[in-house]
């Protein structure tokens, strides 16, 4: 099965997806995309029969625009996963860390690393991505240089691990979603479900209040709450939810229709088997 | 006044620091700062009075760790400035557009003119900031490079703006807080003003609703509410809430008096008055 991600190959989000599928016992071939609206693309016009986007970091919070992305698309969520974020100083073959004077990669993972590199002592590149990284310091075949990406970037590339683990935070991990053009509509028994939904308010006093109620009466935990400009420029609020439950189940189907009945549209996303933290 | 600012000198958050306090008539001198961190750091050490952080984007959505860091540090909340994006290409002196084949700037800035560069037909490269790139334009002195930043940062390094506002979408405001030592107490009649806080749930069913009731029934507008992962590696979360009012406004002292008693702790990182979106 093909799935679409974001970066170039050996991407975290490329390594996700595998994580995932095979789980699943399924095997997959990533697609890579240059941006998070190619990967809905590529799922809409059916070229990928799924996509991966990351929605939220333990450290970062928020992915940008992922939810935003998923509503305004014509997919739906079906599944989700989490994956760990280790990073490896990655260089070609024969070369030793004591040569390394330049490290390559994106903004976010060189700050990650700030102290490894600080002492280290070596001079920072920025660059758009942490795979891209691995991938030109692959062809510049200079041992001088290294790139900061996954271990898996460095298989996928041939590159040598010089140094596992240089992140300063040890709990980061990103969570993802999985999205098809299809809805997967079966509920198994065996499975605790996840169900994101998103919906626009005004700007009333209370009314988020009022939205939250049929949940609440239905003792439906939420696990996810994020308001999210509207880019009307008025500073109005889309609201991104996420609730334990399938979107079927007896309760979350009325809290949903619930509140149909207090805001203009509620989209249903999709609803998934929660993934494992691990 | 000195104010700590993360980034280069003619970072988007100096140019937003500039425009605050010049509206409140006050000459400011900015610090610039290698990270959030360290604003905060140069705020709670009394190096700096005041601080800038750009806390949520209308494109992009929540700024990475902003309610966190301002909560972890020592630090109050008493102003808010939104500042509209707006890029320039930036070249020196005597340079032409037509002359241009390599363009520097932080990812994200060239992602958002994407359209402008994929039409001009130019190489771009990765850096660390916008600031920054026009800096190293202004050193290389050479009349093929350039780079995207504010044409505040092309005043501040003698740059010439070939091209403004090249910038696909027209609504890119960012919003920023401005944070001292102190607690601005005194409220000022003529003022609207909004007040933020953070507290942590237990991920238990319905109890985001109930925190919330104490708000709906005093009639006090949420205008934002984040959940975000604390980073115990359990997924729960900390919820950042922002309502409109006083913290020494009889209803929101009084909800936020009966929120203390459904939380472990709540913390009010400020009030200030309501900055305007232009």
């Amino acid at each position: 099965m093909r799935v679409a991600f974001q970066g170039e190959p050996g991407a975290y989000s490329e390594q996700a997806l595998h994580k995932y599928f095979e789980e699943e016992g399924i095997r997959v071939e990533g697609v890579p995309c240059e941006s998070l609206e190619d990967v809905i693309l590529e799922v809409e016009s059916g070229k990928a029969p799924g996509g991966i986007i990351p929605v939220e970091n333990s450290i970062g919070g928020y992915v940008d625009r992922s939810y935003k992305l998923i509503s305004q698309g014509n997919v739906y969520v079906n599944g989700e996963v989490y994956l760990r974020v280790r990073h490896s100083l990655l260089a070609i073959d024969g070369a030793d860390l004591s040569q390394v004077d330049t490290v390559y990669s994106h903004p976010q993972a060189l700050k990650q690393c700030r102290e490894f590199l600080f002492d280290l002592e070596v001079e920072t590149r920025a660059t758009y991505d942490t795979a891209g990284s691995a991938k030109m310091v692959k062809k510049k075949k200079d041992p001088r240089l290294a790139a900061i990406a996954s271990k898996f970037a460095g298989e996928k590339y041939g590159l040598k691990v010089l140094m596992e683990d240089i992140q300063t935070a040890g709990n980061n991990h990103t969570r993802f979603l999985l999205v098809s053009r299809e809805t997967r509509s079966e509920r198994m028994a065996c499975e605790n479900y996840k169900t994101t939904i998103t919906f626009e308010l005004g700007d009333g006093a209370g009314s988020l209040y009022e939205c939250l109620a049929p949940f609440a009466e239905k003792d439906i935990n939420l696990t996810m709450i994020q308001s999210r400009p509207t880019e009307t420029g008025r500073w109005e609020y889309h609201f991104d939810l996420e609730l334990e439950g399938h979107r079927k189940d007896v309760p979350v189907n009325s809290a949903i229709a619930e509140l149909n009945q207090l805001v203009p549209e509620v989209q249903v996303l999709g609803s998934y088997p929660r993934g494992k933290v691990s």
